[in-house]
């Protein structure tokens, strides 16, 4: 079939505009492949200019079966250049004399390790206890946390390699190794965590299983990643600007920062002491509170039930998609438009909910995210400043910016940004009292891999400026997969969190009503 | 699309009747997944009956494409139980009014680690030297040598339990690190390398990718299934009875195993010492000689010239379809039918090739093997005998067994297997001088993971009289990918070693020799 290697030609050359020529044009042309499924020509031809091309290969056979004289699938073996074996489908439709392809789905071999996921994994790495609330769990541990035998890696090759083995398990570690889960790998993580993409200079950038060709969020990229491909059942991360609400955003996935303090940091690298926190992503929410009651102290943990608080000046931030979703959501909890029999068996009724929602203006939010950033970076430079001053070219040009911003931080400008943060802390502990703040999680879905770098600076401002809220209260945060944005050209709803911050040590309960308004909008759809 | 569901429904129950009559019947029928492609309805359905129904699944969105009233490509996007996404393309037929799948393209989302191949992999997992001949090329060690900071497992989960992290690195691993390759991970064996099957009770039976679930052949099955995917350029094995010849054989892959202590075994866990050899997998013959450079004393290596032997008796223990291909290509080699012009641009002419062929008579081999079974079933016992004795349940039943057998080795039963092996040898000696034995690497091609233990144990009986000739001599046996059996429901040509067995210390002379002879063959074609 003449076509059919016309295309391979074509493919080999990373001829676009012959690549372009032989897809169908039109919104109803698919492409499939292990990062997902594309719909519409227009959005396959942008993934193609942003790959560089694709992997070289030999055609080993090709299986041909004509369904009449204008359509026909051609099935072909493929031997990747590195070896093994891939598959590639398509179906070619002739019209107007021309043959094109309708549909393809292309399956190439899988890599020992995906090297933007993990940086070493085991069958298990380590295993857990023989009883437990999580025997049978796996685990994804963020490489910011000792495991026992192996070095701690940062995301940072260079510092990977002047580390030693530790001697030891961190805490949170320990705790789920001790309640039954065992530790699948070590997760690749953004430079020192200094970051919410979820893009790593040296490891490459993890899939988000959730939607095609989009950055999977940080910097608890890795143990995001794994979870929502279904590689393990927990994400051990943290969240210190919102490493692990982001990526839980992004990804589809239930995810905890719990409340500063609240979870020992013993055995974890520092980025910002005075935020850091140690928390965990899951693909449920049972799984979620299972794997937080491993490190959560229950004596200290209380209730909610004050109600909940929406700001809408936060809305400014969204993009349209998302303040859509996320204003249809809340319009229907205040509408309280859902009656008990519509709910799922298994959700509460609505009389339960504290469905009393107010109001409330956070004030000015640069201000608010000023007195953050200001802050963290002080901190960060006191972890990292020393070390990365003496490695010159050992980040990326991202991390390396905000490390270099960070070092021009004046002592005067550290104590008033102290001064800043207690200030704000104190004005939102007053405005939010016992309440749950309910927001998005992130300004955006989840990015595409393409998107420049000024696409990305512009959702980010607006997304810490969403997630400092728990940062500078100390508060915990919950990201709750229950708002879905819907688009021609994804084969499957995007997802974007529902963004909770509660009261100090509401954590476990913050999970439970989390679940409850997930149910809620779920009924509402 | 009802046929759709009804499908998706039967695929669940595991309804194989539902699922035979929902896909096309006939030789044109194709199903392909991870595992390779599957042709004709029949093979589809042995396959399901094989595997004990699908992984469970959701069904998360449906696209459907129709290309005229009877004829229509289903896409869906799947959600494993477990997480992740898969995708699935189906191009339905309706003839006489029902409706059929005619191709399908199965993929599900990748494991964090393919257990049954590997044990732990990193990112790599220890970083090579910086200079070197193989600088970035990849290894996967057998989990049998040491490699620093791991225990070694030797594919039996109970001994590995009781393993401290190695001190150092096995000589052979060094070498191989010392030129520059990086070690990726640590692949699996069966257990204590003693069969060839390459089937793991414990950690499962890797893919191979050469043949569509066809076994990968052991014990090096790890670090065949690893070479042959694509994962890593080197797999370092250990050859006693057979076990790099085999898979390299079943997988279509290079596969020495060299002179009998021409290569150190310091830092490798014994099976049967006098038998023992450390030896590597490749895909192509350059890689294979740049890695046993590594090992091999290149003063004591010797040439290859005075022709070549091969032994009609043998043909007895062959498949027909083995007999066959290995017929043909020695008729094409004695033939010298190949004009110069018709030989690959890189091929030796044939005036440089060892054209003479003579035909030996090995004699019994059936007392040949024994000789050898017993001699290594003593040696194993000697090795592993108090270890099993003291852990009862530990093995798979077919090892278990081959242990319980050694167990009743009398001291004189070993005196006198001693006895038989020098006599085989000194035999064999005479016999086959400075010659080159030519013989199929294996009795068969690699069988079906769904092979009952009876037609495995044929094809191993045949295969391990093939391969004893090298184990009983200590000369190198070396398994050349150029034999190929076409099949009507394989997509691409089912692969059978070409193996050579060279005078001891011809090990590098014997690559050469099977890069003449390999492209000899395929210019028969």
């Amino acid at each position: 079939m003449d076509a059919f290697w016309e295309y391979e030609r074509a493919l080999m050359a990373n001829d676009l505009v012959a690549l372009d020529r032989l897809f169908a044009p039109g919104p109803d042309t698919v492409r499939g492949d292990a990062g997902g499924i594309l719909i519409g020509h227009d959005t396959i031809s942008a993934f193609r200019n942003g790959r560089g091309g694709a992997p070289k290969r030999a055609v080993l056979e090709v299986i041909v079966r004509h369904i009449d004289d204008d359509n026909a699938v051609v099935i072909a073996v493929t031997s990747p250049a590195t070896g093994g074996r891939g598959q590639q489908t398509q179906v070619w439709n002739r019209s107007a004399g021309t043959w094109v392809v309708t549909t393809a789905h292309v399956s190439s071999p899988a890599p020992a390790i995906g090297a933007a996921t993990w940086r070493v994994v085991g069958t298990p790495l380590v295993a857990g206890a023989t009883s437990g609330a999580l025997v049978g769990r796996s685990v994804a541990v963020k490489d910011l946390f000792e495991v026992e035998g192996f070095a701690v890696g940062a995301g940072v090759p260079a510092f990977l390699a002047e580390q030693s083995p530790a001697l030891g398990m961190a805490a949170a570690v320990s705790a789920l190794l001790d309640a039954g889960a065992s530790v699948t790998g070590i997760a690749q993580t953004d430079e020192f965590a200094y970051s919410i993409a979820g893009k790593n200079v040296h490891y490459g950038t993890p899939p988000n299983p959730a939607v095609s060709g989009a950055i999977p969020g940080g910097s608890s990229s890795g143990p995001a990643s794994a979870v929502a491909s279904g590689q393990v059942d927990i994400g051990l991360g943290t969240d210190t600007g919102g490493s692990i609400r982001v990526p839980a955003s992004y990804n589809g996935l239930w995810g905890l920062r719990p409340t500063h303090g609240a979870v020992s940091r013993s055995g974890l690298l520092p980025l910002a002491p005075s935020f850091d926190t140690v928390g965990w992503l899951t693909r449920d929410a049972a799984t979620l509170a299972a794997a937080a009651a491993t490190s959560l102290d229950s004596a200290a943990q209380s209730s909610v039930g004050a109600g909940l608080a929406i700001a809408p000046a936060l809305s400014a931030l969204l993009t349209d998609e998302v303040r859509e979703v996320f204003a249809a959501a809340v319009d229907g909890l205040a509408r309280d438009a859902v009656s008990p029999a519509a709910l799922p068996p298994d959700a509460v009724s609505p009389a339960a909910l504290p469905l009393d929602i107010v109001e409330v203006d956070l004030g000015d939010l640069d201000e608010l995210f000023e007195a953050f950033r200001m802050a963290q970076a002080s901190e960060a430079w006191a972890s990292w400043g020393s070390w990365v001053a003496a490695h010159p070219g050992a980040l990326g040009d991202d991390i390396a910016g905000r490390f270099a911003f960070a070092s021009t931080i004046t002592e005067q400008q550290a104590l008033d940004a102290a001064a800043a943060w207690d200030d704000a802390r104190a004005k939102l502990d007053a405005l939010l009292g016992d309440r749950v703040l309910v927001l998005p999680s992130a300004s955006s879905v989840a990015p595409s891999t393409t998107a420049s770098a000024a696409e990305i600076d512009v959702v980010r401002a607006g997304t810490l400026r969403l997630t400092c809220i728990a940062g500078i209260t100390g508060r915990p945060g919950l990201s709750v997969p229950a708002l879905w944005v819907r688009r021609p050209t994804s084969a499957t709803p995007v997802p974007v969190g529902l963004g909770l911050v509660g009261p100090r040590f509401s954590d476990l309960a913050l999970i439970g009503l989390g679940e409850q308004l997930a149910g809620r909008i779920a009924a509402l759809r």
